[in-house]
């Protein structure tokens, strides 16, 4: 079944079924369903119908469903649900959503949720929420399956059963010793394909790769990407297990990580929700500070220009090519950032490598300069008088690109080795920053040319 | 243990190993690491050395390493390896790892390779080999688990052992009859906490989400994401399973698209390889096309102003604030496309919503732009002769600001609509484009602007 196709189809039903209160259906509606296609349908619907919905099925069901609603919209909807009911849905969801959730909440609705809730639970959040954000302890679980070293095979299966409704993922089992200490791994492949009365100890695989609680998600995420992995453990500074990423969530965090990229580098500091989802008053916001940056950074370019115009010459053809000039250069700045802002933000490079992508880039500049500079001479000599003028700028353009190229390639890396995101350093400041300097070389080339042709 | 610092410490041990051709402790260095952790290590070495290392162990593992390492990596290599052996680790090779190989390795070597191969592998090979790139078919492997769905839970987990050594996932179980209809699907953790005597037919969900073999991998992709799946079924028009994609090599699948979506907004072609592992001349010709693309358009600007310019006046004070009004229009642009070219690719918005869009656009645009004018006018009289000037550059930043921004909104949904990847319409084109119009709308403006003051 196609999933896009679902939605259109059932909820014209589910409004009807919710007219006539049908109890069974509405049941139905939410247990026959994927939870992620019944949340996708309910979204489309207000917060106090929705939990009209959701108050028909159990408590499991309900927290899964509940768990496929955006943020923003699981937000809302808690303030539909009253006390003892939202106790029972916050206690079934997964430790890690419900983390989520409980940090987007007003502070004081959380206050007031959590003496309702089970001790053990309330430890739990607690500790999660303790964690910075974007750390690996952010976005982990708790409920992972751990085991014993000394049972056999067949001991393990059982036990993986008892624990199996509780943990988010029971296909890759950690084992530990009384103090937690990691020891060891099996998956259930590996159990299932094993004959009963091996013991965990002898099959298990010893060289764990784990992350820190403390580490970044992406590095978290990309780790998962690379191995391959289901769920990667987290431990503690003392190698206690702590909690598991699975591998779901370390999609979400590369999609948001991406995204945000992206976001930096078009000049819009990041957003927390969905474009749609966001208020245009906090949009504004994202978007204006780096506009008055930006505009800042022209200012300077209006100044500077505003020293050679004063000086008079030249001025009324070189107005013709100022965009041209300057394009070029931001263009190929643009291009060298977007480049090398991936490559780190993927771990390809290191900042090791500066060296050699400075070498790379000036060699990519001048290859790239050399090319739009004959293409600006033989378009230029159309609309300018004299033919030196048509060599200045493409003069300009080489330079200008050799200057965008070094600048875009070395910011992100000098933004990096400072331990500042290199993605801060956006496009359009980059193109900003070559602007400045474009202009200044611009005029003085037009100068000297000047000057040795009168 | 921390992967990065594996490889500092191993290649040492890893070269002296080599160098005494000790065949035990090279053996014992590909079985006990983890294949990724090996394969990074062997990253390192040259091709000849590396194959010199994987000969020590069996073909499983083998196979296991050869898919850890970077694709272009793993096409040298095949060069170092002679005939039989190759063939041996073909046919170890997950089904989809092994065709993309194949379709990177030159057409001669694979016309030489395949008549070696068992001829089961060969038309599973030619069956994949003949979807679309970017298609389901193109990421999915036909290495699932299924089953039939008359039998108990009992006989199903013993099936299922006897499948697992050939199967890229058993945690997921497809239900199929004997043409291969998609009937429903089991997870390996629902039969393990079933009774043993329980028939598939009442465990299984019926409701099964899937994939066309067609879809856009994409699509598949956002699937997995969405509904948090270890793997989704592939099928074909007569719902006839025909594969599954995995959660590991969706999530190679969102990390590329959105490296791909990054690297055209920032005006390069997207690159198949890595930054570093691409060629120079590769490099160049993909930047290349877009600089002249957009000297093309900044040309068009230089004409719109060259026809001011030779109607005189206005033009010294003009040129210094030209880059600040065009850089203005074009950042506001950048910002507009980058969040809906984002909004498109994640499907949380659609072209039905494109008034909805637009409108917002226009708000955000007087917004952010009568914001930018008051700023620009407040600074610029500082530079200009007249209050007037400054009056000027000020109306431009604000009618410039939301030609930006419903250009660089309404743009990507056009090419949308078009059925062409929005992700196109680079944030530099926008800039240019916005160039154009807002060259004509500055110099319009100031010449009603200096009639009305005279």
């Amino acid at each position: 079944m196609v999933s896009s196709m679902i939605n259109s189809l059932l909820l014209p039903d589910l409004r009807q079924m919710l007219e006539e209160d049908d109890g069974p259906a509405l049941k139905e509606f939410c247990e026959a369903l994927h939870p992620g296609v019944a949340a996708e349908v309910l979204g489309d619907l207000n917060t106090d119908a929705t939990w009209q919905v959701l108050t028909h099925c159990g408590p499991e069901t309900q927290a899964e469903i509940f768990g496929f609603l955006p943020l923003p919209y699981q937000v809302q909807l808690v303030k539909s649900i009253d006390g003892p009911q939202l106790t029972r849905l916050i206690e079934e969801m997964p430790a890690d959503d419900r983390v989520d959730l409980l940090e987007r909440m007003e502070p004081d609705a959380v206050d007031a949720l959590l003496p309702l809730l089970a001790h053990a639970e309330r430890r739990d959040i607690r500790k999660l929420l303790s964690y910075p954000e974007y750390s690996a302890g952010s976005i982990m679980t708790t409920e992972y399956a751990s085991l014993p070293a000394e049972i056999t095979v067949k001991e393990a299966l059982e036990r993986v059963r008892k624990q199996a409704p509780s943990r988010e993922t029971i296909y890759y089992v950690y084992v530990t010793d009384e103090e937690r200490h990691l020891r060891g791994f099996v998956s259930l492949r590996d159990m299932i394909l094993a004959k009963p009365d091996t013991k965990l100890e002898q099959l298990m695989e010893t060289d764990v790769i784990s992350v820190r609680v403390d580490d970044d998600q992406e590095h978290v995420a990309l780790e998962i990407a690379k191995y391959d992995f289901i769920a990667i453990p987290v431990v503690d500074n003392q190698n206690r297990l702590v909690g598991i990423v699975t591998h779901d969530d370390a999609a979400d965090v590369l999609v948001e990580e991406a995204t945000e990229d992206q976001q930096r580098q078009g000049a819009v500091a990041p957003l927390e929700d969905s474009y749609l989802d966001t208020s245009l008053l906090t949009l504004a916001w994202k978007r204006g500070i780096w506009l008055v940056i930006l505009l800042g950074a022209a200012f300077l370019t209006a100044y500077v220009i505003s020293f050679f115009v004063s000086e008079g010459g030249g001025v009324t053809w070189m107005a013709m090519f100022l965009p041209l000039v300057l394009a070029s250069g931001g263009n190929a700045g643009s291009q060298s950032a977007t480049l090398i802002i991936q490559a780190l933000a993927l771990r390809e490079t290191a900042q090791g490598d500066a060296r050699r992508i400075c070498l790379r880039e000036m060699m990519m500049g001048s290859l790239l300069g050399a090319g739009l500079a004959c293409l600006a001479i033989l378009t230029a000599t159309v609309l300018v008088e004299f033919y030196w003028q048509a060599m200045v700028v493409g003069s300009t353009v080489f330079l200008v690109v050799i200057l965008g190229t070094v600048v875009g390639a070395m910011l992100p890396i000098g933004f990096k080795s400072l331990g500042v995101d290199p993605a801060l350093m956006s496009n359009p400041l980059i193109a900003a920053l070559v602007d400045v300097l474009g202009v200044i070389l611009y005029y003085n080339i037009a100068r000297i040319a000047e000057a040795a042709v009168t």
